[in-house]
């Protein structure tokens, strides 16, 4: 009796609470993977739960295109819970803040550059060099770029071991490019709606996003940091963002065929639009508020250029990791296609590595992997704590 | 023996050789559905095979969004038959040439208006009243508009039944509207990658193709046919009409991450890019030199306000339907889904008519309707020759 009392006063103690302390990590100088310098390179990041004395009980998140570090919590007392992933992250659930500790960072080159939670190095940043934004001179990064600043972050506090890497989407390519980087570190892989390749595909959707930039008049060649930035491109390739994300039936079962204006009937009147087309108009322009054009450029080719290992060969990338995988998925997505999502699990299997794969449900398709997470909590808590 | 001899030389005196006689059909004024007057009308017209005496053999194909009147044949004697359906038109094919008169006219508004071989009325057509382009001014047309115009030209030739209407995607929205408007005049209807509504999906993606063209300053509001076209936005909006008409297998199985310049690796370079995306530009650019753009805006309006009957209730504008109906559609169609087509032919069986549902195979989804029809060819044999 005493001594369970002990232990439940002692996780009390460490209980995370949701309130999330938003952190910066600075490096003075970093090389890109190309032989470019980046100086005064500043990502953020922010953790749940309690660093053990060991250092053995990180887990390490990785986020998706449109999204930052704050996978879960809240950054105000009184504010909500807002993390992407809040319904998995917390006291008691799969990814446990009593026992693990679980990180976060904001990726080079984030999209939500302008979010005041948001710290990130790119094209938005001042170039140490000139005084002024770096613009299209920023050095170009890939994903294992992320990583390498992500395992930086990791040394500045000691930690050498990862309990799992976890990532949705293009946190999901970061997640395996640190398996397939780093197999001595990497204890477990948890792949979320991703895949080991940017196929022939997702390569065309990407190009997609970036054109309504190129097209804007204010993208200027990406030099708009002294005037109007490309606004009216940015919110079109995040409607894309938004779109492609999801699966036809949510659409279905979201939205009807009313017009935006009661009076105005798009048939009739060419200016005229429907209502489900303003809702997502709107979205995209309150996000486009908090992005930066050059940003998305830059994280689409980053993205484009992804193959696991970034070497000759897929399949050595995806046979280089040793770690026992989980990957969820969705059979609706419409980014990374289930196919692609097999044959990846395939290929790391196929040296006799332990993969589990699992379908989400939903109506959202690809997106499944962020809303509707919590469907394997159970398989990702026993995941989790496998030997 | 003579009786069949006989036979064999009439049906080779009849036979339609491939090569089409591009016409023009003009009104001097038509009366839009929104109650706006369009004075000297024009639209294009071919057709293949011989109006019987009767006049009752006529078969009436009804073209796709990016589509012309050309479904068969060829326009010079010593050229290829180049007519997207030549899989199932001609002597001896299932939309038999030396059996029905099939005829297909160029739309309102059509896509190709700067096509030589395209004939069409809409925004870049001179407004008699004024001497210049119509621009925006021009009125706003509606599926229902392009039927009523398909009707007076049969009307000019005297026919007023149709042994079949047949379309695929847009073509199939008119061979609705046909079924449902005038069910004493259609004995057939053929929906192939159609359905009897724009569902909310439809509607966003037909949104995002009319996006790119509002964002390129050329654009002006449409005022540009003193000066440059919108060349630039089109030519977004017509590679995101490519893109979306296929399936994600296709992309795959068709191309590959190669580069599309050897020394220029777009992971280390911003202005560099893949190989697939040059093809599909250049594909797209030699499109939008024969495009206009204000065109592409009003056919994505009116396809966006089709509703079968455009009346009030999807429900009445399918019930209106008599003809036995066959509708052929794939699995992978990602612009028409196989739960709206299922649906639809769910309303128009529901006051007992008949209808056949088949799937296309095939690896591009959408344009598996196009290029794949011949899938298809016993049952439309059969189809056609049922009374």
């Amino acid at each position: 009796m005493l001594v369970g009392a002990g232990l439940l006063a002692s996780q009390s103690a460490y209980a995370w609470d949701g309130v999330v302390e938003k952190q910066i990590f600075e490096m003075e100088e970093y090389t890109t993977q190309g032989g470019d310098t980046i100086e005064d390179l500043k990502v953020g990041w922010e953790a749940y739960g309690t660093l053990n004395e060991a250092r053995d009980n990180v887990i390490l998140i990785t986020h998706f295109f449109s999204g930052t570090s704050h996978a879960a919590g809240r950054y105000q007392e009184d504010g909500d819970n807002n993390g992407y992933w809040d319904s998995i992250i917390g006291p008691g659930k799969p990814l446990d803040t009593d026992r693990y500790y679980i990180i976060s960072s904001d990726t080079l080159v984030n999209l939500n550059a302008h979010d005041p939670n948001v710290t990130t190095t790119g094209p938005a940043s001042i170039n140490p060099a000139t005084g002024e934004p770096w613009g299209m001179e920023f050095p170009m990064v890939t994903i294992r770029d992320f990583v390498e600043v992500q395992r930086e972050l990791l040394e500045s506090q000691d930690i050498d071991q990862l309990h799992a890497v976890m990532g949705a989407s293009m946190g999901a390519l970061q997640a395996i490019e640190w398996a397939s980087a780093y197999p001595d570190k990497v204890e477990r892989l948890i792949s979320v709606i991703g895949a080991g390749v940017t196929d022939p595909w997702l390569l065309t959707k990407l190009g997609t996003w970036a054109a309504p930039i190129r097209l804007d008049a204010n993208w200027n060649e990406g030099d708009y940091y002294d005037d109007h930035p490309p606004l009216d491109g940015l919110k079109e390739a995040l409607k894309l963002v938004t779109i492609d994300a999801n699966h036809p039936e949510w659409f279905n079962e979201t939205f009807d065929r009313s017009w935006a204006e009661q009076n105005a009937d798009p048939a009739r009147n060419i200016d005229a639009r429907y209502a489900l087309e303003k809702t997502l108009d709107e979205l995209a322009a309150a996000r486009a508020e908090q992005s930066d054009a050059n940003h998305l450029l830059y994280l689409v080719q980053a993205n484009q250029a992804f193959v696991a290992g970034h070497g000759d060969s897929l399949e050595q990338g995806l046979a280089a990791i040793d770690a026992p995988t989980f990957m969820l998925y969705s059979e609706k997505d419409l980014i990374f296609t289930p196919e692609g999502v097999r044959r990846t699990a395939e290929l790391i299997e196929a040296d006799g590595t332990q993969v589990d794969i699992q379908p989400l449900e939903g109506n959202r398709g690809h997106l499944d992997g962020v809303v509707s997470i919590d469907q394997a909590s159970e398989q990702l808590r026993e995941f989790l704590e496998q030997d």
